[in-house]
């Protein structure tokens, strides 16, 4: 079928990736409560592991370190599973000493909690309210981006509402070279669809990716990476 | 395989559920924070999609009302799906007019945000805690266990600490039937596992079901809540 003549077009044909060690997050983080509850953000993961697989047939070597998600390791691929934000913000570091290229695509919890309880809270009777306190997460591809020689950086800005002006702010302020934007309230796209559309960003230019089957949205973006990429050298 | 033997054993061959009514809930429940973000509950949903399935094979007309989880409805199975305790609490009640046997089996979150962001929350810069509000849920069984011609209740207790004393906390202050007890904490059962262990109580009996694969768990509670719900008319 078409997705898959477009793909073998974007891989075989075209290891624009060649040898390029990059890192892909990808999936939500669990941030406990306690052993039964948790703070989690909606990601199916497929974004990221379409970008790993994708980025693999290009050539690369693809580390990708996912949240729980429900979906196989594409092939040849180097799979890390972490739960919390501050295990992928640990495993994103570990990976740096041989990474040219990392892509921050998972859904991090800004939040977690500020005490983890380590047996279940009880619901206790004739009390109906309830606060938790949160403290914020380290910011992972600010952290990846910020260290020296760090790599190319390309972050993803899932937003509702002002989603180019909070791109380019987050592109800006992170230090990144590219940001894939998209519009999570539209429906049909994001989140747990197979469907997405995303406009990147580098600072000085602006690409459209139709909505389209999350591989072939993943093989444009490659291709745009890697473009800027080879660009930037 | 011996599973499969012990299934039919106990679903074609012994009709134990004919022509009952019943509602059994599966599954997590999920509690928005704002369009991207959520307070959940660890649950696969496979205790009570096992429970579905076999009381459908013993003979039993089964509403399976369930949480986001990713499992096929079985066979000749009505499913409702839900994503909060709010909604999940008006299905079963929705459910009372034709329910015979009630059966509590999700892993419903007790507290949900006192409010909903409409848009995503953005991180504050420079802000560091966050404070979150919540509420106190309905609950749903002990609902459905004080309506006028309540149907027979069973509910789940997952707990990581003082199992016995908890379950039979619960299945005195709901007015339950039954109570299905099973300790999360332990390795190898429970949650996200193929596996289950449970302990049974009703006001005057315990019974025990061992580790075992959870359409067998199911079958051997069902035989239980068949048995105890007989006696009781």
């Amino acid at each position: 079928d078409l997705v898959a003549r477009c793909i073998d077009f974007f891989s075989a044909e075209n290891q624009l990736l060649a040898n390029v060690n990059m890192t892909i997050t990808a999936g939500p983080t669990l941030e406990a409560l306690d052993p039964v509850r948790y703070i989690s953000n909606h990601s199916s993961g497929k974004m990221g592991f379409s970008l790993a697989e994708m980025a693999q047939k290009m050539g690369a070597n693809v580390t990708l370190i996912s949240g729980p998600v429900n979906l196989k390791t594409p092939k040849d691929v180097q799979r890390i599973d972490i739960s919390s934000a501050l295990q992928m913000h640990q495993e994103s570091l570990n990976s740096l000493n041989q990474c040219d290229i990392f892509i921050a695509c998972a859904a991090v919890a800004d939040y977690r909690p500020a005490n983890i309880e380590t047996q279940k809270m009880k619901k206790q009777q004739g009390v109906d309210d309830l606060t938790i306190q949160l403290v914020k997460n380290p910011d992972i591809i600010a952290d990846v981006a910020s260290t020296e020689n760090a790599p190319f950086c390309v972050g993803f800005a899932a937003e509702t509402e002002h989603v180019e002006r909070y791109a380019l702010d987050k592109l800006k302020r992170k230090k990144l070279k590219l940001i894939a934007a998209n519009d999570v309230a539209k429906s049909g796209q994001g989140f747990n669809s197979e469907k997405n559309a995303l406009t990147v960003f580098s600072e000085t230019e602006r690409f459209a990716i139709t909505l389209a089957d999350k591989k072939l949205v993943a093989s444009q973006l490659l291709t745009i990476i890697a473009q800027q990429y080879s660009q930037s050298r």
